[in-house]
């Protein structure tokens, strides 16, 4: 990386008369993608993971990221230009009320925090007798040569036949909450909230097929929606309707200081604050609250869930062909985490309505496998070698369904104590994928459960347990969450989230075990309404890893049942070599 | 309950131009127990629980209690003059949001909600476009007629054998804080903190040994005692020294506003919004945060751990000799929920050190014990008879410590449902007690632990798991807290909770087995440093309530060790009629 970047920045930025700058990773949209035109912390600092931020100020400069990222901000950032800060224990808000000097003007790009984190901002300032700034314009855009254009890619209708509800039915559900809330409209920044509401789709960031735009929701169930009509072909246009009021994104500040004296919802942790300062700017009353499409685009339908399964069956097709192959190939030494990637992704490519992998596949082999984020490169890719494990964890986009699901597999023979943690790792999985819980419970409630056998032996993983999953749409999404942070959204039925505690041991190995599952009714007629999990990703666990002797009945049963199921569906529809494979990779134990 | 409260208020209100005022159940220190001149709840409308909030508008009013306080509330509020709301669900802001005309004038009284209440209801108040106005004086205490004195019970030093530091020590550690932050000062509220950090103690309100004041500390370390002169005496003074110096609460207004320019700490979440706008009116830098005493309090050092242990011991053969009574008596049908109260206290009274009940005694004979918060009198008291089950929740108040134990005993022969449900919920209390979890852990993320035996079988119960308790202080103490609700705390070493799950029938009865239990590091060597819980209470639990066959070799073993070390300690300290029960109710299983 080149300092260029920084002294471009502190040139500007004295220009500006402004003492300091922050940088997200985020851009407008909050998500965990941004286009290349947005990348801009990785154009300051080389940092390219998926969280973190920049501050500059005069005489220093730092980057901040989490504990997943401590390697690889060390790979990509120079230290002579940044210092390295953790942004949980020492988040931007906190060193700046530290290191800020009195009277120091301090400059952020409103269309990238949310009013929450302006907020933070805002006291971090104050405390230390500094004024925050919100600039006009972003002082790093103005420096940028050379800066990628922004993603022009189509939106595409998502029929009613996937999405299980129209969009005309959407509007109306979220009208009639913005009616009981007494709200006028509410302002929407996610790209999945309005791929959702609207049943439409784009490309414009890799892995997720998000519509980038914005949007103002009506409680007449009217939409305005604010993207470059180059996105929007003919056929999107009529998918719409014409209670789609389609603007240019220049026309969003006018919009929203149109609404005086009347009631706006927005949501404090994912809008631009830039929004909510030129609602309040133009008389709005602001329903801080959140997003109104989260719960209803989180709790699948009945036809977004038989898709899913669709979806799954297929993938578990493309993974099982792929681990039949592995178990052939791997002892022989010739595949690399780069070659295992590429059969992956070619056996899913033949999959009905296949779009794409879901993200950027994890292939790590033996010490590389306990990099949670690794991301093989021809520079660290390794071959998978006997007496090894090798972890994967990958996900394909399909039109009927998103899938994730990591494998760790024994490459030949594996040693006591991998099996061990394995089997750890394991009856956590099934703890979590049995659990029974009452109407109410968060996912944060369960999170212990899955990692209880890990802490018995003094071990954890430094990741959450599960994360929601999107109906073809992020591979991550909210407002559900399985993990020790706090998180009190009660699971509901149709939530679908990722099951995958692990296990990693820096420069050895890594293992973790992922399905999706879905929140389901369990047990109505119960003194307490019971929720339980339905398990939706079907592929062999391996069972060259699995201890017996560490696994209770109740365990060993569940596993024997979901081989009995994962077989039952996959065999039919594989070839007679993976059929005959399948039949010894899911025997009873 | 008479309608007059009510009516009065509402003259003052019209008299005052205001529309509304809320009236909640804390008093300016925010604790559990508030002096009857600060009942103001109660006095207005009857209800005399430890949380809720009355609302009076106009033409309706309302009052806000949580899901304890069910029944209670219907028993002692006029449902023609107050709507019952739920105080969780449904929340006074909430509430106000949607019920306030636009246009109102709504009132508060500064002193008794804190700035984190206030900015709820100004957003309330702001949604319903309606004014929040803090009053000058409080309108209800203007119609109080008889309202009762304020307390002026003296103070008194807490000697250091018994807090094991030194007050002069305390004060240096919190000033050390105070520098470290930049700060020049903190304001405390919470009088357990004022006792904790003086060691001093008090005797203003029920169970607990709460001096009421408010103090400043410096960050020289010395502080700034605001209480009425009256209740210091020469001794007190003496024991306080040159660097705490007394004032009479009403210098309290100048003091804060003398911080021009400078930095002082208050915790938004306890301290009374008043303080809050004269440090601003004064032109003070606020930093919000937590009450710096809290931590510090939380982490009993080894004297107070000593203390609780010696207190436990003592505590175990009162309750022992009465359970041991009680396993005589009860059969014939003559004890009673009130006698059973008395015997317990009577056998208490002898210890050494003993002060008093910490907490009113709870004791639910058959239905009696599924109300959860159920205080017995003479209207309620019922007789324990043969077949049911009593539930006793009790605690002491000893120089050297604070105890809670709830026991839950057969009369006679349980039948097996009551077996049933018993071992689920010792299944539960177990899990918890033998938890190993990782440095860092959180209450929260342990809660699961100890419902999960009731889940799996559709039940549940609706209260905390744990809560922190004090020494020589409050038997409920913050910040750590082993329940549904998101607590971020890590349980660190030394910090004292109780572990009590139990289970509700309603109109049949009640179980709950509560021990005391301290944080404690296992195994700082295992990969990630281990810590876990041991147990403090010292009593049996009663095995005619046990399933055998429903729990594990490891919980046995478990529940007989824990008996041997209950019949170990105990038996020589106890007449040989208990020593002869204890060895039956201690055996093994």
């Amino acid at each position: 990386m080149t300092a260029a970047p920084l002294f471009l920045l502190r040139a500007e930025l004295k220009k500006r008369g402004l003492d300091g700058f922050i940088v997200p990773r985020a851009d407008e949209h909050q998500g965990e993608y941004v286009p290349a035109s947005a990348a801009r912390l990785a154009y300051l600092t080389g940092f390219t993971g998926s969280a973190g931020a920049a501050v500059v100020l005069a005489d220093h400069a730092a980057v901040f990221v989490d504990g997943r990222y401590t390697l690889q901000v060390a790979a990509e950032v120079d230290p002579k230009l940044f210092a390295y800060l953790h942004l949980v224990e020492q988040p931007p808000h906190r060193w700046l009320a530290e290191t800020l000097p009195a009277g120091a003007r301090f400059g952020y790009d409103p269309w990238l925090h949310t009013p929450d984190q302006v907020e933070q901002l805002k006291q971090a300032c104050a405390q230390a007798g500094a004024t925050l700034v919100a600039v006009e314009s972003n002082p790093l855009d103005a420096v940028w040569e050379n800066r990628p254009a922004t993603p022009l890619t189509p939106m595409v209708p998502h029929p009613d036949s996937f999405a299980g509800q129209s969009a005309a039915e959407k509007r109306a559900l979220i009208a009639k909450e913005l009616v009981a809330r007494k709200s006028d409209a509410a302002f929407l920044s996610a790209p999945d909230s309005i791929g959702w509401l609207l049943n439409i789709r784009g490309n414009d960031v890799e892995f997720t097929p998000l519509p980038l735009s914005f949007a103002l929701i009506h409680k007449d169930g009217s939409v305005d929606l604010f993207a470059d009509g180059r996105k929007v072909p003919a056929e999107t246009r009529a998918h719409l309707g014409a209670d789609v009021r389609l603007h240019e994104p220049a026309a969003l500040e006018a919009a929203l200081k149109n609404f005086d004296g009347r009631k706006v919802r927005l949501d404090p942790a994912s809008a631009p604050s830039w929004a909510l300062d030129r609602l309040v700017e133009g008389g709005a009353v602001i329903d801080r609250a959140a997003d109104p499409c989260l719960l209803p685009r989180a709790c699948k339908n009945e036809v977004e869930l038989n898709g899913t399964r669709a979806a799954h069956l297929r993938d578990g097709v493309a993974l099982t062909k792929f681990l039949a192959w592995l178990s052939a190939e791997a002892p022989k030494g010739t595949v690399t985490e780069l070659s295992a990637t590429d059969k992956l992704e070619e056996c899913r490519r033949g999959g009905n309505l296949y779009q794409g992998p879901s993200f950027a596949t994890i292939a790590g082999a033996g010490p590389n496998g306990a990099i949670v984020h690794y991301r093989s490169s021809p520079a660290t890719n390794r071959p998978l070698e006997p007496g090894q494990i090798f972890l994967i964890d990958s996900g394909g986009q399909y039109l009927d369904g998103t899938t994730d699901v990591t494998r760790t597999v024994a490459v030949g023979e594996a040693g006591a104590e991998e099996k061990q943690r394995f089997t750890l790792v394991l009856k956590g999985h099934i703890a979590l994928a049995r659990a029974r819980f009452p109407a109410g419970t968060s996912g944060s409630q369960l999170d212990s459960l899955a990692r209880k056998p890990l802490w018995d032996h003094g071990l954890d993983y430094d990741h959450g347990t599960g994360h929601g999953v999107g109906s073809y749409l992020s591979v991550h999404e909210g407002p559900q969450r399985i993990a020790k942070n706090n998180n009190s959204q009660a699971l509901l039925p149709g939530m679908m989230l990722s099951d995958e505690p692990g296990y990693y041991k820096t420069g050895a190995y890594g293992i973790r075990i992922e399905n999706l599952i879905v929140v389901q009714d369990m047990d109505t007629k119960s003194e307490r309404p019971v929720r339980g999990f339905e398990v939706l990703t079907l592929a062999p666990i391996d069972l060259n890893l699995v201890d017996r002797d560490l696994l209770t009945e109740d365990e060993a049963e569940w596993l024997n049942d979901y081989h009995a199921r994962v077989r039952e569906k996959l065999s039919p529809l594989v070839d007679p070599t993976t059929a005959a494979w399948l039949v010894e990779a899911t025997r009873a134990i």
